[in-house]
């Protein structure tokens, strides 16, 4: 972004970002090369970071912040649309919310922003949005409504507290600058207000950009490695996640989000020692390998016994229940979770209050997760130490283009437009 | 950190970071020199990114975390002392957590440590403890608790919520790295189980590393510039935070720490247009200049006048209000706030819940503080936005030397021993 772009949206002009294109490479690391200070300009225009150009593209053929590398902080949000919203009032919103989405994310000021010095480094923003089962009778084609944008089925353990339960919209922010995942979740929630209140917010994290190497897996409040079987090249996002096949045409390039909040009890989990941890998972938590093998990649060997003929990696450990079976392979999703570490609520006898905003993205939530879920609901030895505690599934609407050309210009529109 | 002692440490050993001494420069931004990942090794091993040798040095004359440059996040937790902890169940707290402090802060396993792998990258971290009034009944010396360490008088515009309100002892954990945080407290937190128990959590941030040049000032949810006058120099330090007088030698390089929980609402706040803003502080919006100057650092002009003969800094501007008048040039201090930005609670009106986590740092409340919030809660004309919720008054022990030479090894060791 060059000086002058920069002090545009500083004086709070909306300016196109004459270099967000050109650097639109995300995980920029070094800051595009800046004219010097000059005397007398504003201060601020002289400042260039690391993380100021890195700009994850908005527009494409899907939404970003799901085949993105998770960024350091989350802010989940569900929304509640606002009584008498119906069709055109759901695509006023979805414009607007795309537009200034599509601004903040490439480091511009929103038109009508209340805060523009705030947006100063966009850091990697993401922002991606998703519907919940009733919008489709709100714009008034329950026809259209996908087979399985529906609650999931109740799990024998589900302890599901109706506070963090399924909401008509959801917005994942998605930044390594909290200041500026702070800023457009604001953003978005006033520019909303007239069509859509916030009813829950759940907020996560992973490693800062720069204190884990942006190719490594993180890892979880347990210390395990958490995300090593996971879709990785495009191949493998196109058979698990993205919508394409002869549905109608606004599906296309679309995907589902499951939402699952996991209590993690870290008072129990740490009674265990190293070895038992290692068991209920079937991997080792130095570095994520399976108990079967040396690195973090190695194929499980799950034939592999022990001395005494017992399996090495354990029949209920979460990996062995969780893999897809030889004979259904379509049981397989993408995994993109945050932790999460708030205060204890008051009362609770517990020293931490923290686990997963659980994300699984997928073409087909009852094809794909739900027996996962299912199988570790029966039997998976890590159930001593997690409570599912929320859940709500979403269809995530296809990518954008600015000028509409090709794809949608806006989220939804051509649900919303034509169906 | 070489590959050798991270290895090490990964194994669940507790190892000097045989680099930790050599890097112990904060801020560095690249990498130590690592050698190149070996086939066979520990995937690990071979990560070298840039916070993970970004160490704060734990030990020196005054404790980390109040000079040291305000990191991205903050966890300030208050803590209750357990029904019967006495001076020497306190003492054992103190040195446990100072010893766990040490290490966590330079990159190495605390003894005991139960997860490890998530020591990877300190980011900065630093870990600073104080001790609220009734500490000094606890340890059964009453008569030696400083003068000042006492509530805060009520000011007319508070609305205190005892839920944020004074505790036994304070730990303020700050890092670049979220997950690095998590885990320090959760160490802390456990490991003090039997001696002390969680109160409240407060959550803060401000830009990440990387997304903000590290030697510009911050700016808070009302996208202000806050921090601009702010003690930088250690002239400046020794004169308005260290405590060095002819008091005890157990107060010696100790300091006081005014915390405020402040609620800023950003929903009637964005009603104001830009001017009423900048009027409000006395500061401009975009670079934090004086509304009489043109650069942050100008030095204002309270006798500037517009062409209505009117101050061009109002007389009720927080600036103007804030500063320290000539007459009592004692009435400065250092601010070190951290935003917050929570979910609204269950059945608020407004669409954010967002504010200042607001720490000042003294030698004395009392006579650099309260004057201060007072002439603040007679007539600032930010208060029609903010709202005082919290407030607690901590003494901050000097800094330790971990072979206990010259200092105390251990936070408070001389009041705790000898007073
Ligand atoms: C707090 C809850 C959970 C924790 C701590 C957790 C942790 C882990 C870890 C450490 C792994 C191994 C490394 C990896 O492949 O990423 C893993 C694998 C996996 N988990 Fe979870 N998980 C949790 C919940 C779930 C849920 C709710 C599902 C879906 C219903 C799930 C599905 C999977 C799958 C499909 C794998 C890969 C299995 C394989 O093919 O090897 N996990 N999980
Ligand atoms: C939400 C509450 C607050 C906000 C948003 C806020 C914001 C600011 C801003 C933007 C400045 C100007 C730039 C700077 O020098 O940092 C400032 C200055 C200052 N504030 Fe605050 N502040 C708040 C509360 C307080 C409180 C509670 C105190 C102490 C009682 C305080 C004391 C000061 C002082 C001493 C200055 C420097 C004045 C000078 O010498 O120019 N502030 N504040």
């Amino acid at each position: 972004m060059s000086p002058l772009s920069r002090r545009g949206f500083l004086t709070g002009l909306s300016v196109t970002a004459g270099g967000a294109a050109l650097v639109g490479c995300s995980r920029a690391v070094e800051p595009a090369a800046g004219g010097a200070p000059q005397e007398g300009q504003i201060d601020q225009v002289a400042v260039e970071t690391r993380l100021q150009d890195a700009i994850v593209p908005f527009d494409g053929v899907h939404q970003a912040g799901i085949a993105t590398p998770a960024q350091a902080q989350l802010n989940l949000i569900g929304f509640a649309l606002v009584e008498g919203v119906d069709r055109a009032g759901l695509t006023r919103l979805m414009r607007s919310w795309t537009e200034d989405s599509r601004r903040l994310c490439t480091g511009e000021t929103p038109l009508g922003s209340l805060e523009p010095e705030l947006v100063t480094a966009p850091a990697n923003l993401t922002v991606t949005c998703g519907f919940g089962p009733r919008v489709f009778d709100v714009i008034g084609l329950p026809e259209q409504r996908p087979e399985w944008l529906k609650p999931l089925p109740g799990y024998s353990l589900d302890q599901l507290d109706p506070k963090w339960g399924q909401t008509d919209l959801v917005i994942q922010v998605c930044s390594d600058d909290p200041l500026m995942l702070s800023h457009a979740t604001r953003h978005l929630v006033r520019s909303g207000t007239d069509y859509a209140r916030v009813r829950w917010m759940q907020q996560g994290f992973l490693n800062a950009d720069g204190a884990r190497a942006k190719d490594r897996t993180p890892r979880n409040l347990f210390g395990q490695v958490d995300g090593t079987v996971n879709p990785r090249e495009e191949e493998a996002f196109d058979e698990q996640v993205w919508i394409h096949d002869d549905g109608p045409a606004w599906m296309q390039g679309s995907t589902s989000m499951v939402m699952r909040r996991i209590t993690m009890n870290m008072d129990t989990w740490e009674r265990l020692d190293r070895t038992s941890r290692e068991e209920s998972m079937g991997r080792r938590l130095d570095n994520g390998a399976p108990l079967t093998g040396e690195k973090e990649f190695d194929k499980p060997d799950y034939d592999a016994t022990d001395k005494y003929g017992l399996p090495v990696i354990d029949r209920q450990s979460h990996m062995f229940r969780a893999k897809a079976p030889d004979d259904h392979p379509e049981q397989k999703f993408l995994r993109r979770p945050f932790n999460y570490d708030i205060a204890p609520e008051p009362g609770s006898e517990q020293l931490s209050n923290s686990g997963l905003v659980f994300l699984a993205f997928q073409k087909d939530p009852v094809l794909q997760y739900d027996p996962v879920q299912k199988r570790l609901d029966e039997a998976d030895r890590l159930n001593e130490w997690i409570t599912h505690i929320g859940s709500a599934v979403y269809w995530i609407p296809p990518g954008t283009s600015a000028d509409g050309r090709g794809r949608d210009a806006f989220w939804a529109q051509s649900l919303l437009d034509d169906a």
